[in-house]
Formats: structure tokens, sequence, C-alpha cells
């Protein structure tokens, strides 16, 4: 039997980062998590434990926290960009770096006070090849929204395991993970970041849902539509179900009153929307 | 050897309840966790199985949802402490009911659509007997803060285990959980809710620390001193410790601008601050 | 409004820590996480934030590094003690120690390698003052286990509220939380966890259950009729429901095979059972 | 500007499922989440929320539990492609179906009494589509693994950001995520999972390492060597880091003793060993 080495990475997940930031008395935090992952010339250390090609995860957490400190954190996108771009070209054997970070927000109760913003949490996805080819995917995830009324949900299949009723009035509840790629690597992403976000929330809230996959896509259209420098975007939405409880044995009523918040198990809906002239992706979503 | 029945309840845990309540087009809602715990003649159901004496715990939950149509959650308090009696009153054999209640929060973004606030849980842990007494414990947890200056830590004890270093300016990061006691069952307990929640945010911002103990005493003063119908506030404060990188071997200094923020171990202090003339706690607290 | 300093406690929580045994080329390991709590002299600390009375939780947290290379972490009622008697005998501000030990289990596949024991955590809690009191609770958490059949439930009170049938067959699932406390600080400990672990198991499985509290009765007098040096046993167990999927719309019975497990609301009982001479407990639950 | 609908698919997620098999007072139990995604015929519903071609999230877990009922659960593998090729073959606009199931593992302690064993998950990933083609991925994640030594670390980049210091001996510890890629659909799978899962443990205790990825790569080696049904193996390994403790300010030497045991952050290695000659993959591993 002859095996080979397949595809590979290997890297430092979720460097903890807090950089203070002092304008005077006032203070500005970055609170972030950084996973950095290289790939290259892994054969030898692979097969025989030499380690002669590998940059140990312990200097790339060091570099993280060495960058912070020389240049900032500023947009979480530019800051991974930066640290992949540095990994490939300083090492020979390194000739491909992703770079992901994760940004919780903070909101100022003082000049140097905050209080934990407990939302969404903003994210990126870099990459940085010895071509010179970089790519940026933005994000966020759980973002948690509901609409109380204005969602359907009927005209579908129906066959021998079919018990769903349809409905003309439902909750329609989900926790938005959603990512968008950059035509090119240079967008203003804090911009960009703030429209997508508006977008996202705008059209959940402005849509009358036949099916949480319309909504979807009016909200990956919406983004688009608003942002020129986003090409795709791709949204993970789980529909958390809120079922009417049944108080009839009690006598009472229940017109989409009072309902019961399911766990498990959850409907899952995934989908992209990408404009018809869209780049290639390349290595983006990986 | 003779052995016997100690303290004992049992309950539905962590029923799940979303309200919404339409004015017109708009709506509001209420997302809840409610978990009730019953107790009184059980002897017979521990020793022989004997369920005469046991209201079941799914009855339990349907009375959550059944009430929730006919009343309304309204303050969780109240509600809490509405169904706590219930339990009592209908069932000789139940002679104390906990009832304890997690509150979500969620901001609107249209006339039916909402996003959830994903920082603090409201909470409140509710008894009732068969003597007619009751009590209300109000709370939150899950507030995270940081005060990115303004903390100093020196003067401890020096022992042959100790090796910090005394500092005259960290972080100070901590996510409070705290709870207070109602002087009496009958507060305008979301007033209340309030007016604490400002006061701990207010306290944790304004006091110049040197120790977390300060600034936990001075939380709970505050929210005293500014609450005549409380008598107690109870708090839990995680040290959540912000070590500043060592960048000196990369020829950089660190004036605590880059941390790391550990997960574990961390700092945890726990204390109380109470009226001088605050009534017995009886069983508030258990 | 005069107010004053409540009940108080501080220390280092969940300490994680490795130890390795060598006995030549077998090596041993012994998994824990730490978590100690002191309390005394502490009036200034929080009112004026003078530490002069305060052993800081890294010095806390050292301390537990050093006497396990001192002294080896053994059973972790007995480390536990010994952290306990050290802060309270070394310094006078501190009249109060509580250690909280979480131990996680290896099993061995070679001279010196393991794989986690995924199951049940094994626990303590361990208190000791300036007095010389000491107690000593052990336990264990999350002992997953399941009756297939052999549990019924009905003769409940039924009320306007019941909706639930009465059932002769169902599965019986929970969590154990248990914990057993000690006559004196002294026992065997290694020996009393797996007679008491072995009793849990064995009154489960071997009691046809009417009831979940007829269960942890059962569960709970079978330990102290094995272990003559635990005077109380305490648990908590969740009813973690399994309800079975109406298949009729489709065409198939479900005579108690196929079930959907549910995650939330459960059912949680909580009981303990004690001898009847059954020295004070003191500060042992605390 | 004109956009267009990407990649999408939509489903139930972790239906939760257990299944009790009786042999006379002997019970079996199969514990699994399962989760179904379907593909096809879905631009209308996206675009103007016609639900003609969507067989709903309900649906498919009425599925999940018939299917328990009617064939019974066995393999997760052969489960999984059962429920796959229905959706595909049953509905015109499915063209292509992704089953993902996780199994929880139960130890007998009576005829029909089970203790869940926590350790590792056994999953599977299986895909078809309307063209016929089956894909199946087995795997296992949570297996966490220690060896107490036998593991070094020195040789590899040294540049202005190391701080490492080279080792001969460390603490080797993982969590194995491992999927293997079988090269037909039509393994004896469970004869392939405990054969794995043993190549896996044995090459891992088995090797003296110079870098995890090594270890990696020779695990993944050991499974394709002895399981001819498989064609490649991908595995994800975090590196848990345990750090030495300073002992020396407390005059006390720590020769790999006394670790504390890091959360974060932590190495990350990912890596695939194939055959040479392996099938493409298709679409198994999406």
């Amino acid at each position: 039997m002859t095996v080979k080495l397949g595809a590979n990475r290997y890297g430092k997940a979720e460097t903890r980062l807090v950089q203070v930031v002092r304008q005077g008395p006032v203070h500005h935090v970055k609170d972030v998590s950084v996973s950095t992952s290289l790939s290259g010339d892994m054969e030898a250390v692979h097969l025989t434990g030499d380690n002669a090609t590998v940059l140990p995860t312990d200097t790339q957490k060091n570099t993280v926290y060495a960058f912070a400190r020389r240049h900032g954190v500023g947009q979480i996108e530019a800051f991974a960009l930066r640290l992949a771009r540095h990994f490939v070209a300083s090492q020979r054997s390194i000739h491909h770096a992703r770079v992901e970070i994760e940004e919780y927000g903070w909101n100022r109760t003082g000049p140097h006070s905050f209080v934990r913003d407990g939302g969404e949490v903003r994210t990126c996805v870099v990459h940085h090849d010895e071509d010179g080819r970089s790519t940026v995917v933005s994000g966020l995830k759980d973002l948690v929204v509901m609409n109380s009324t204005g969602s359907e949900f009927h005209g579908y299949i129906v066959d021998e395991y079919t018990t769903l009723e349809p409905t003309t009035d439902r909750i329609l509840a989900t926790a938005v993970a959603a990512q968008w790629r950059h035509s090119d690597a240079g967008s203003d992403y804090g911009t960009a970041y703030a429209e997508v976000r508006r977008c996202l929330l705008d059209a959940f809230a402005g849509t009358h849902s036949l099916s949480l996959q319309q909504t979807l896509y009016a909200m990956g259209e919406r983004a688009l539509t608003a942002c020129p420098e986003i090409c795709e975007v791709r949204l993970a939405m789980p529909n958390k179900h809120h079922f009417p409880v049944d108080l009839s044995p009690f006598g009472l009523d229940n017109d989409n009153e009072v309902f019961f918040a399911a766990d498990r198990p959850y409907g899952l809906i995934e989908g992209g929307v990408l404009r018809e002239d869209a780049p290639d992706a390349g290595f983006a979503w990986e």
C-alpha cells in the first residue's frame, strides 16, 4: 500500500487579544480572538517529524501580539491581511496563510468604562498566498432576530410523512450567520460592516415571508445592492421554531400569543447570493 | 441502620415561553425560561413511589403556559408569585413553592420585528409557603463590564507562595451576577430593575478601585441607597484577568496597551451588602 | 441609610492542574480543577480597598501548584483538606477556607498513554475553619444513566391543568449529581467513591420505579447502607424526558421503540437521604 | 445590478432519536442525532417564496422517526444512506441529499439499564444525488488522548518573534476528530469503526513524537493500512497545551510533574492522509 499526505495546515487558534487605545483620558478597546493557519512545505514534518519548515504556533501567537502593539488592530480584515502577508513573505516554506478573527463589541459607559455588547460577533476570514493573491470574507454571527408575525408557510410538498399544517401566520426567528466576500482586498471594511448589518436587519424585518429561504435571499440581495464592494453573500439561518401551545384542554384559545420556544431539532437554511459578474472565489471560502 | 428523607423538592425546569402581546400592528414580546419547584408531603413518593401527593412536572409546565395566556407574563417577579401562590393554594400536599425565571431581552427593529439583546439576563427567584410568606429576589447575570484603567492592586499579604507584582494600573473586568432582595412582595419590579442596573454600572465605572471587593461593595451600596424597596444585594463577580503581554523580546514596550484575556483560572469575589435593619431573609436565598 | 457588609468570600476558581506521577516507565496522571475560597477579616478591603488582610487569588493558585509538587495530589478530598488547613493556619486574617475540586478520569492505553474517560466527574467540597472544624463532602456529577423499561408513572394529582397520561412503561433517564457527606474527615475516600458509585448504579438499575423520587431515595439509601463512613447523601436528578413518537399518521405502531429525546423543559428531582443519627452538617453544604 | 442564487441547501438539524430494540428481557439502545439537508430545484422558493418544490423540514424529521421504526437504525452510515436515497428518489425536485449523524454510546449495566459512555462521539456524513452517486465518510470526535512523555519539539524555524524553548520531553494531548472516506458505499461500517479507532489510539500511544503533525500522519497511515475499505483519512487535532509550572520561586524543582492545562489559545493541526490510488472524492467532504 502506498499512502501520501493530503491537504494540511496548522496554526494557533483563538489567541485572545484585548488592545486598549488611549486618546488622553478617553480609551478605546478592541477585543478579538485571532486564529492563524499556515500551509506550505510540510511533507517532512508529517513523515519524519523534521520541523525545519515549521514556524511554531507559539511564534504565530507572539506575532499577533507584537503586531497589535506595532500597528494597532484597527479593522480586523486589515489586521488579518497584515498578519497573513507577513507569514507568507517572511518564510520561504510558508506558501499560504489563513487568518480568521472574531471581534466582540463593547459599548461605552464612561471615558474608560465599557459594557460588553452581548449581541452578534463580527468575523472575518482572510487568505493570502505566495503568488500574492488575497481574499477577504467579512461576516457576523449570532445575530438573533424575530418577526412575531408577517410569516407564512404553505404550498409545500405533501407526502406520506407529512403532518405539518400550513399556516398563514407564524413566528419567524433565527440566528443569522452571514459572510460577505469583497471583490478586492481594500474595502472600507468598517463602513461595509455597518451597511451590511443594517441591510440584513432591514430585509429581515421588511420582508413578508412565505419561506425562510425567501427571507434569506432578500437579505443577501439587499446587502449586495447597497454595498458595491462586495460580490457574494452567504447565509446560514436556523429556523428557531416557536410552536403555539395548545391551551384548549384548559378552556383557553391561543391566537398566536403563547409559544413554546424549542431547542432541537431546528430547520437549517443555508444559501448564497452573488453578482452575475462576481469574480472567481478562489480559496476565499476555505 | 435507620435512614430518613431529608430536604427535597421537585419541579419542571426551563420551561421556555415566548408571549406575543399585540397592540394593533405593534407587538411586544416577553421571552422567559420558567423553573418551578414544589415541596410538601413527599414521604410516600420517596419511600414507596405513591404519587398521590405529586402534582406532575408536566402539569406545572401546563400551568405556566395557561397562566401566561390568562394573566399575561408582565413583570417576571409578579408572574412568579402568581404561579407560586397558585401551586400552594390549590394543593393541600404542596407546602412550599419556589419559582425561578430568566428573561431575555429583545430590542425593537420594527412594529413586529426584534433583535435579541445578547447582554445580561434578568432573573428572579420567588418563594411562597402555606403560611402565606412570600419572598422576592430579583437579579441580573452576565452583565460583562470592563474598566481599562482606574484599578490598582497592592498592599496585600506576601507569603512564601507570592509571585504577583503589585500594580497601580490594571484592567478590571468582570461578569456581574447580582441579586437584590425586596423588603416586601409588591415592589415596582421593573423600575427597580432599571434603577439597580444603572447603579451597578455607574458604581463600577465611577469607583477608582483598589480591589475588586471595594468595587463590589460600592456597587451594592449604591443600589441600596437608590432603591428604598430593596434591603439586601448579593454579588458574584469573577475577576476576568487581562495580563499585559511581555513584548520586550521583540524590542517593544507595552504600557498597558496589549493584553492576553485569560479564561481560567479566574478570581471569584462574592459578597453581600445589606441594610442594618434588613428584615430576616427567611428562605429567600434558598 | 446605614448598610453593612454581609457574608463574603473570595478565591481562585478553576485552577487547572495535571500531575504526572512516574513509576519508572509507567506514568499515572491526576487531572483536576481546584477552586479555593477564603473568608475572614475582610471589612477593610470591602469598605476602603485596604488589602492588608487579603491573600491574593494568584497566591492561592501558586499554593495549589506548589502543594501538588510537594505533597502530591492523591485523593482529592485529602488534597483539598491540606490546602484548606494551610490557608487558615498560615494567615491570621483567614478564618475559613472552602476548597472545591473536580477530577477528570483517564484510562490507560499504554505505559504513559491515556484516553479521557468522558463520563462522570468526581467532585469534593471541603471546609475548614479557625476553630479546627473540617467537613468533607464527596461527589460525582454527569453520570448519565437510562433504564429502557421498568419505570411507571401514575396515580398522581389530576387538576384542571393536567394533560399527562399515566403510563406503566416509560424510559427513565437522568444525569446523576450526587454528593455524600462524611461523618469525619478521614475516610478512605477513594474506596468510598467506588462503593457509592456502584451503589448508585445498582440501585438505579435495580429499582422498579414508580417515580423518579422513589429511585432517588433508593439510590441514597443504598449508598448509606453500604458505606458506614458517610452519613448523608444528596442527589439532584433531571428527568431527561424521552417521548414516544406518534407514528400512527404513517400507519406504524410504536410500542415504546422510537423516542424523541427532549432537551427542555425537564423535570428536576432533588432530595436528600440521611442517617437518623447523622451529626449536624454545620457548614458542610455551603 | 443583477444577482443570482448561489449554492444552497436546507433541512432539519439535530433530530434526536433514541431507539430501543428488545431481545426478550434484554434491550439494546441506539442514541443518535440526525441532520438531513436537501438541495435541488430551489430557485422559486428563494426568489418568490413558492414552496412547491420544498419538502418541509418537519417532514424530513418525521421520515427519520418513521424509518427508525420501519427499518431500525442499525449502523448509522447505512441508516443515513437509506434516508438520503429516499429523499432523492421520492421527490423529483430534490437532486441531492446530505445526511449527517452523530451516535452517542451507552454501556450496559443491566438487561435494560445503561450508563452513558461520555467519551468520543461516532459520526458519519453521507451524500447521495440524482445520478445515483453515493459517498460515505465515517468518523469520530472528542476522543481526548494524552501521552505524558515520548514527545519532543525542536528544530523549528526561529525568527524575530520566537520565544519558545525547544524541548525533548513534553506532554502531548489532543482531542481527536477523525473522518475516513470509504471507497465504496457498502463497507462493514461497524467493524471499520472499531478498527480505525483502535489504530488511532495505537498510533497515538505508539509514536515517539517529534511533532504533532508526525503523530497525525502516523495515525492516518495506520488506519489506512489496517482498513482496505477506506481510502482517505482526515484529522483535526488541537494541541492542548500543558505547561510545566515554574516552581523555582518556592524552592521546588518541577521535572515535568506539575502542569497547567491551558484552555486557549491552542495549536490546531489539520491534515489528510490518502491512498495514492484513492478515487476522486467528489462531494464526499462537503
